[in-house]
């Protein structure tokens, strides 16, 4: 079959290898019907050395059940699944909890040795704890939205929950990416009434827009803040997504978090260390929330509005390609000529 | 009158200064009954560079109103009133959402020219806003644990519900200074069931113990991490309320806090930058909370029992002294001999 490798920094092949198969009767072959490029990707994209084993790409993908191992019971051939960015194995006290990203056996699918979602089929470990089934199957067209499901979606979804949007909330949200978009959308469906979205590019803030947002800021550092802070008050956002992961965009956040406010992150972090002193966080009562999603467990809530067509996070898709057009799909979300990648296998 | 001033690091010196009086029509003049030393006030002792100005000291204190200006409503003459550790006005939108410490005329005792609450008596500006009466007065005996209503008890409520803390809660507290022994009160108040120490004092951590601790771990670093981990069902404490304000405190409440659980602070901390990435904070979705007490808006709240004696928050004063004895008060705080020293006057 064939599959994504990334070899370095800039160098993404697609090609053959060896087929997907059960291994443990935990497992289910899953093949592939839509999968994408997230901008997580775009980290090693801009900086992998090369030289060392190739990664096999891709950990959002939706498609349908080909075969299961013995023990699994939730799925079944034939079924259309939804796999998450994350395994996880369903059994563990924070999979009980739907703390989906803090399981026991958590594991990226970029992390399995010979597995990746921008594949033809995926060998899904612990099916029962990962995939969940859309009841019924979907329209095709439904694909690109409920692809959403898998990360970026229920990662902007994560963000507005961590950061505790409400009915009326204001929220700033930092990043016109794919993420931040989607946050932007959850927030308009927990209720949020004013959402100021910092970006740039006008076709993504547009976009927003149509997802609820109602004010958008181009500027950036004191000028942004300014203005956010204009935007709402005078004393910034109750409530700020940052969407981004970069340490400009968390010194963003604090600089339009209201005091007594929370910042809510979802962009992986690309620092470490960042300030949370006493000019910072501590004095101003601050919370620093959010962290990596467990989408999972917001499937059951968002899968309906997908399905009944009045959520249409799918919009984030401004590019379809098959496998062979993935190397260039990640030089244009790279290059930022495309929001983000849809792959149809 | 007498007053405390700080001259720099370990020179402490009561002084004859000019009488406190009003100044602006919204003052309170405030005879002080009862103050003391906060652990905060160590930092400057430990530090402060000698030769500038020397700081008027004492940010907590009881007493009784002398006088008040003519726009004064709230309290008059002869109340006995309890001055939280922060200034505020009352009616910014700040105030009037109880957030005390984000008040736009926010200030701290130490910082106002000429007034301190390690004196005979203070000025207090926005009295209507910052003070707080007793109703009715008080027996002597219960001076002590209303002095930790203005700041130290309420700072340890604050990082409690700040934390999340409800019936059943699992917590660990790090510090087994005043803050952290009142903060273990006040989790076992709100029906934590679980309420581990991490102090290496036995005075002090028998104390805990009386206020609702379970375990003590004395231990810190990687043996403190594990131990507690091992008594809080391997994964670690879904609540750390970090009481002590050192970049080792924190480090430590990022190892024994649970994935997807809170980290609340309120030592004021002494490094501005610390690990908030992927490694640390991201990926185990650890939310970071706490700061600055607005512990006036929990007078309220914790009155009742301090009052009725349900509570007694004043057990964590293991010295008294009068004002001649405050430079005393310091050496022995400092050196761990006291554990909080209060101050007659």
């Amino acid at each position: 079959m064939r599959a994504t490798l990334m070899y370095g920094a800039g160098d993404v092949r697609v090609e053959n290898v060896p087929d997907s198969a059960l291994e443990l009767p935990t497992d289910a072959l899953v093949r592939v019907s839509a999968s994408c490029i997230c901008g997580s990707d775009l980290w090693p994209y801009a900086s992998m050395a090369p030289g060392g084993t190739p990664a096999r790409m891709g950990h959002e993908f939706v498609g349908i059940v080909e075969e299961t191992g013995s023990e699994v019971t939730s799925v079944r051939k034939g079924d259309l699944v939804i796999a998450p960015w994350l395994i996880s194995d369903g059994t563990c006290e924070f999979c009980r909890e739907g703390r989906y990203s803090c399981c026991v056996h958590v594991g990226m699918w970029d992390l399995l040795p010979g597995e990746g979602g921008q594949a033809e089929a995926v060998r899904v470990p612990f099916a029962d704890g990962t995939l969940v089934k859309v009841p019924g199957g979907a329209d095709p067209s439904l694909l690109p939205s409920l692809l959403t499901l898998s990360d970026v979606f229920g990662t902007g979804h994560h963000a507005a929950v961590a950061g505790g949007v409400t009915p009326g909330s204001t929220v700033a949200v930092i990043g016109d990416g794919a993420v931040g978009l989607l946050a932007a959308l959850a927030a308009k469906r927990l209720g949020a009434e004013r959402i100021v979205l910092m970006g740039r590019h006008r076709a993504r803030t547009d976009l927003g827009r149509e997802f609820g947002v109602t004010d958008v800021v181009a500027a950036r550092g004191p000028d942004g803040i300014e203005q956010v802070r204009a935007l709402t008050g005078g004393h910034g956002a109750p409530v700020v997504i940052e969407a981004v992961g970069t340490r400009d965009a968390y010194d963003q956040a604090v600089g339009v978090v209201r005091g007594g406010g929370t910042i809510s992150r979802v962009g992986v972090p690309q620092y470490e260390d960042a300030p949370v002193g006493l000019g910072s966080l501590f004095f101003r009562n601050i919370t620093l929330t959010g962290g990596a999603a467990p989408t999972r467990a917001y499937i059951g809530e968002l899968l309906p509005g997908v399905l009944d067509g009045t959520l249409q996070p799918g919009k984030v898709f401004d590019a379809v390609t098959d496998l062979d057009g993935v190397p260039g799909g990640y030089r244009d979300m790279a290059a930022r000529t495309s929001l983000k990648v849809l792959v149809t296998s």
